[in-house]
């Protein structure tokens, strides 16, 4: 840190000394070149220090929305997932998701792949110069794959083990989320079939939400959740402030969610999109969040919180899939949607008995699918029909191989606490710790 | 997020084509303005998401500081006046501020001012630059009208009903705020006038303040708080951790706030003055706080956390008004001051039975006002009459507006829960839902 | 923040009336040390804003490990030492750590040097154009000082008294930190010895841990920590929601720590070597993470979320001393050992009944020395015999400094609260303001 270091403008100093024309601007196109390489990386950088930050705002979430019992386990739960899915991503993943960089190097191409990071000090002449560092890349795809697997941490919440939970992570982060994403943002089938999922509303969030319902389905609803009459109970969540404080924290990052996709700023035109991104992302999030204010008043007689940060979420979800595209009134009325859409999902499942602990399905799924859905109404390149067939491959392909490795942990290691333990909550049976030890349970 | 960009260097490629020198120069100036335009637009985008974020520490102190049966509403009216906010400003707000921008377009002018986003993919001949993109611009606007806001929220919580204050928001983002703001940063006749105000001490912070004031004058103090023995019951809040947790937060936001304003971000000057902001901003922060701290030890003999926070604040709000030309030193003094303001307002307040809970008042207003009087000691385009005119004319014009809203309020929907509904907290009676439903009252 | 300004290109703009190749290409290279003296001064911005950020990782992580009735303590001092980090550091911290700045000054030369911001509005012919403004240079190094301080504040939790401990942070900040940090960043002897700590595994965290064990010995273990039968009371953390949102926080700043400790931005080698540090440090942290989680569950029987989150930042911890030269599997096998070190090392303390409340010892000092010590390995520039040397120097400069400050305090003011305090808690014995007053004890 303590180095000061001489710029080494070497191409262009050494064209300072050579008297052509020519040569002035080529070393003008070539430091243009650098700067935009530079912005770009720095892009992924701010954009990928955003993402990861999602991750803490996905665990606030969700500790806030559980009952005091079980946060010490969702807390446990989150931080984990987020360093498996670093590891994986770099094991496998990301050589899966990018396979033209790695099929031509043998069978053991897709593992390690990402060793093929930038050498130190690297030569601008080694560089990508029209695209960015493949370091920076790669710390910003990784966050992407760890978001999918902290949407599924909160719907099985209070009742999925530890280690079948973060099993099925391994296999999620490092096989089926590169795999789907692999076919649009890895060059596949479906980018070249005309998909348009800019961020992730279907590739990140519904793929998520799909693999949060198998997990649903596989696991069966809380204890005492549905009871035999139909009456459906509620389970408040037991720290509102650290749930409102993880949507904060999650609208925050997804202005590099959604802005960092963009993928270049080293041009007027790019940073001038990255701009209507983060404008556009911060519209449909307020839209959201107002639309189930609104709603909740007008339908239930009292606002809600929960339903008022989920319509937030979806409002952001729901403007993932094309934040570049829609005009400010556009995507007010997309994220609104999206708010709309979490007001009425979430009792409807409770119908179904699929116990969601935080509406993450709603959220993320049903808001996703929206959001993908919609993307044709302002974007001229996307057609409904591709739309509808990427959300049903992605969707049934998650669904069924999250589906198949549920039931393999539930034949084999089980994956469902003891009543008894579910009871006692998994904090105190699972790890012996309390989040909360010294309050008083009221 | 797939597709890997091509940069276009279009003009500086193109221009390598043709063996002129002048062309080769012109190229180049060509180019640094593309990278000037992208770093301004890059500034407004870091400091609009530091300024957004300044949202979720206002939600975090504010909830801190109530006690724990208003705490769900607190968290409430946070996130929906962001949500108002964000739309009111677009939907008239921006144009109001700006009027230059659409005067010219008849009657519908200032509403939807902002559709004029640039389009995606903006050609560089169309872009402003020697400015920032519009919608960077527009983002980064977008948070200080929330901000003033969020100061509101905090003094009249506990007891105002949540419809009537969010209908207040209405009219304080969509007209109030930008009206004023106009005056000064719209090119009015503040700005005309010499009214120097960098940041928004006054235009923001004292704005917020006396819609504050207003507000509490109508509202009057909560039930309990003066005895009728002139006594001040002290209520405190319910969780200081998180009151700490939403100082850090906005400290951190202040940075964007305070160094976004310098509005550049192209050239080596300017970076060196946004540098030279941070490193004031800080520094008056830590000074307010180290004030606060030693005081409250000296005068009360117990130092008090509380005081530290809002010291803390207070020495953000001092620098607000100039934060570039004061030497490190006396950005110290003027956030010292600032903090000392805090320790002897705040008990001055409950004298005049001015019930602010969270001391909005003593931190946003008076140490508002008391920044901006003192720029003139820094910086020599000041005058402390102009100053002292600019304070005069905002301030009466945003409490007598504010006065008469709330009057009006009063006077049709209501603006306070019933004396039951107060005692019971606004959770359980407006909202129905508890923030910590199982931690016991002790 | 009203006016826009025009940008002033004007040595480029200068250039292109005069018609010569040579002048062209001047402009050309002036234009390109520029936008690299923008760039590296934005790194450094962003940078330190990241790291201030982990003042409030600190305060949340140790509010959340210490019992409620410690709380209000703890976040006033932590909030208290980021504030006489910030006046000491520029008072006289920084004169001391840059020496060469100042020693030709005359004898105030130390004291108040940082008054040599650039002027507003920096000419670029004043300018380092080969490295950054001072004033973001200033920001940045001040963040390091002040995270030395936030090592020691938890290890010394609920029994140290206000007062002695913000005295001994004036000390450490304004002569401890910035003397030994100048050995090495000052470029001094160490520096010249070849010493090599990249971003501070040992000049920042081990030195911090070194001053933490100190104040421990001194102090003494918190009454009824360890029995008279040798038994080891665990004494639980009150709220590990905000433990882990302080984890979060830190592993978020850490980014800007040693990302930011690369120094410059302005090249193609020096952005691709940041995205290696971002991902070398995103890797080591969960590989500590994932470390201390196996590691407890096959050794304890059980999985400690402590023990995960103290992974995660022993993991940061090791990584810091060499974040570059690493690829990405031995950035996972160095942090997965600090984790490792975490898991075994906190109740070795235990056992030498030094009290660490927040182990920050294990995961500062330990895990530092561990991170320092492997350099070496991955860096063809460091020596491990000097490595132990500088370890060595640092250690028992801060240990045996940072012993007699605290004797000279004990023995003067007093250091430790009486024991009723420590039972009543110093929430309410000192400050009189507890941080959760209507939860109710359980």
């Amino acid at each position: 840190m303590k180095t000061k270091y001489l710029i080494p403008l070497a191409a262009v100093a050494t064209a300072a000394l050579l008297p052509s024309v020519g040569v002035a601007q080529e070393a003008g196109v070539e430091a243009a070149a650098h700067t935009s390489y530079i912005l770009t990386t720095l892009l992924f950088l701010v954009g990928g220090f955003l993402v990861f930050w999602m991750a803490a705002g996905f665990a606030m979430l969700e500790a806030g929305l559980v009952r005091s019992k079980n946060v010490t386990m969702q807390l446990t739960k989150n931080i984990s997932l987020f360093a498996i899915a670093a590891i994986m991503y770099w094991f496998v993943g990301f050589g899966i998701m990018y396979p033209a960089d790695w099929l031509i190097e043998g069978w053991l191409g897709p593992f390690f792949a990402i060793t093929t990071l930038e050498p130190v000090g690297l030569d601008p002449a080694d560089a990508a110069l029209d695209y960015a560092s493949a370091g920076s890349d790669f710390f910003f795809q990784l966050m992407f794959c760890a978001t999918t697997a902290s949407i599924v941490s909160g719907t099985l919440a209070e009742r999925i083990k530890l280690w079948p939970f973060l099993t099925f992570v391994v296999v999620l982060t490092g096989f089926i989320y590169p795999i789907e994403a692999s076919w649009q943002w890895g060059g596949g089938w479906l980018s070249e079939a005309g998909f348009s999922d800019f961020a992730g509303s279907t590739l990140v969030h519904a793929a998520g939400g799909f693999a949060a319902l198998a997990g649903a389905i596989v696991l069966g609803p809380r204890l005492g959740k549905y009871g035999k009459d139909g009456k459906i109970n509620p389970m408040p969540g037991s720290n509102l402030a650290l749930a409102t404080l993880g949507t904060f924290i999650l609208w925050l990052g997804w202005f590099g969610f959604n802005g960092g996709s963009q993928l270049a700023m080293g041009t007027v035109g790019d940073v001038a999109d990255v701009s209507r991104i983060f404008a556009n992302t911060n519209m449909a999030a307020a839209a959201g969040a107002l639309a189930a204010l609104i709603l909740t008043q007008v339908v239930y007689g009292k606002t809600d919180l929960t339903m008022v940060l989920n319509g937030a979420l979806a409002g952001l979800v729901s403007i993932t899939a094309e934040p570049l595209t829609p005009e400010l009134w556009q995507a007010l009325i997309i994220g609104a949607i999206g708010g709309v859409i979490v007001v009425f999902t979430v009792p409807m499942l409770d119908r179904m008995k699929i116990d969601d602990v935080v509406g993450a399905i709603p959220v993320h799924l049903i808001a996703g699918l929206w959001g993908t859905f919609i993307v044709p109404w302002t974007n001229d390149g996307a057609g409904f029909l591709t739309q509808i067939m990427g959300m049903a491959a992605i969707g049934s392909f998650v669904f069924v191989s999250s589906l198949i490795v549920f039931y393999v942990l539930k034949a084999t290691i089980g994956l469902r606490a003891s009543e008894e333990d579910e009871i006692n909550g998994l904090d105190v049976s699972e790890l012996g710790m309390e989040a909360y030890p010294e309050f008083a349970k009221g």
